[in-house]
């Protein structure tokens, strides 16, 4: 690769990361590309990117980096594609794109198998007071807590004899929402209920293959207000924006099972964070993960959720797997080399023609 | 109830806890007898113990309580079945029960989906460095850390296009083991191990039983070394006592894979605390959870496993869930009651025929 400073008459791409050992040959097989990476193991300078950027055919960007009209513009007319390294968008002008005619590529799918395993993980956590369980641990209190038949217990996310019904609901019903159903079944989750975006149509034969699939006595798209009342256990799997924003309010919240736990792993601005932090301080529900929290990552020890016992807080690392991230940084590279060379067989491409 | 002080022309049955309100009235509803229940919430005085079990037909007790020569003698030879409320017996005197002819009931099974529960639980939190990510939102680092393609990663439990390939271990193969297994194929494992006691007899048509039922392209019994070398996530889950002290070992985890994780959800004295904390130290393997350890409850913060941050240490939660907890009472009450009638009809008795 040429030092950002090394002029070249090889057409340019712009790598705002180094993606590592496993991905960047696959940058650096293309000898009639120059690859200008952003070298440092920090989040790109923007000033380094606006002076590197002119002249590019292609940029690779992190959900770190605005994507708006300063940077196209600094681009300039050569830009045919921006490949972003993540499966949001929120950072790009999607409008400003459509107008130029940039194709934008991301990276859906790739991480659905890693978000399902750590919804699994923080819907087992929160039933289980994992996070009161692994304080006592550190406060150096083992040694001293009495053992009693019901001390230190949480509800059990199996069925058992005493609960043989146990249902699982998801705001929210794409990919991740059923990766994660799939890995529940052998906990014995007996039934299912969703809601979807009220514009989408219903799918009853995908519905009915999902119940015969996984052998439940019920899968059914429902109301709010019954997803609130029915779920054991809620994942919220849906899209952020304004669309979506605080549909977890206080309202939803007190109308769930007292023995419930709430769990997000997609984007913090549909949970209301008080409302939340009250529900838990006041035993409307059970307990609740969170891997995303609204204003991200401002998120101090004097928020309510990191205060509250019964919340687990993770740092969004929802698609945190060395395996995942590697899929992600090579689909996001194969969408950059696709875009160069027309675009049409990027394999991951967002539809812009709506978003003019 | 009477209070203990009552006397009473009924016989008499001793119970070390209250066993909370869906399971004492199974025990009050037996008008023919006198239930003398220690009534504080700690665990039960040894004295008020030895007071009250003088001529009891029976004894409820927790592991809490020591089940000894100097127990039975202060019972007498009315005493026909002490009834634990756990799945282990380490607290019993076992030879000293059999010489006596005394039954004695404990409880397994019941607690197997939540043990296998939070074993899964572990495995994940181990896998996706939970303790560590936990920290960092605890230390206010949040709004600090800096995003990165690999950073705050571990590895994925679930296969992945550059993973096709996950090789789950059990060193020990019975319930908890099966119970695990079985939740852990939706997240595409391909492959188990195990080892069993050398002296259990091979049982191919279980595990072809097994290796169909789950889809599996191998599952195998293995020797300590192959188990070592081959899991990605190894889970210990056989019986404690002298047999099974340190089976993991320094040599056992320097055989492993340094991506593996290793769960131990059964007793503490099968894994070497010093050794694994090596090992997670100088990076043998990538993480470890475990919910026993050697010499607990007297675990402080200066034991090397509580200090180190790629161990997860929970304070003997296993079977902590209301749900099981209420069937393992359940369970000890229909043992204690089968017990003074005779004990032909217990449904869980250990069989003491060899322990003479």
């Amino acid at each position: 690769m040429s030092s950002p400073s090394t002029e070249s008459s090889r057409p340019k791409v712009v790598v705002t990361r180094d993606l590592g050992p496993d991905v960047m040959p696959l940058l650096r097989a293309r000898r009639d590309l120059d690859v200008v990476t952003w070298p440092e193991n920090r989040v790109v300078d923007r000033n380094w990117l606006l002076q590197n950027i002119p002249g590019a055919l292609g940029v690779l960007v992190m959900m770190t980096e605005k994507v708006d009209e300063e940077l196209l513009d600094a681009a300039g007319p050569s830009l045919r594609v921006v490949s972003t390294m993540s499966v949001g968008y929120e950072h790009a002008d999607l409008p400003e794109l459509a107008k130029r005619g940039i194709k934008f590529g991301y990276t859906p799918d790739v991480l659905t198998d890693a978000v399902a395993d750590l919804s699994v993980m923080l819907a087992l956590m929160a039933s289980r007071i994992a996070g009161e369980v692994i304080s006592l641990v550190q406060n150096n209190q083992w040694p001293t807590v009495s053992w009693a038949p019901f001390n230190l217990c949480g509800y059990q996310l199996s069925t058992s004899r005493t609960s043989p019904k146990r249902t699982v609901g998801f705001l929210g019903f794409g990919r991740i929402s059923q990766a994660t159903l799939a890995r529940l079944i052998p906990f014995g989750i007996t039934d299912c209920i969703y809601t979807a975006n009220p514009s989408s149509p219903p799918q009853p034969s995908r519905d009915e293959q999902l119940l015969k699939r996984h052998g439940l006595n019920s899968l059914r798209r429902v109301d709010m207000d019954e997803l609130a009342r029915e779920s054991d256990v809620l994942f919220v799997l849906a899209p952020g924006g304004p669309a979506t924003r605080h549909l977890i309010n206080e309202d939803f919240l007190r109308k769930m099972k007292v023995t419930s736990v709430l769990v997000n792993t997609s984007r913090g601005t549909l949970v209301d964070s008080e409302a939340l932090a009250k529900a838990l301080r006041e035993k409307w529900i059970w307990g609740a993960g969170v891997d995303v929290v609204e204003g991200e990552p401002n998120v101090t020890t004097d928020h309510p959720l990191v205060k509250e016992p019964r919340c687990i807080v993770l740092p969004h690392v929802g698609s945190g797997t060395f395996e995942t991230r590697v899929g992600m940084a090579t689909l996001a590279v194969q969408n950059l080399l696709a875009g160069i060379d027309g675009g049409s067989n990027m394999p991951a491409a967002l539809d812009l023609r709506n978003k003019l």
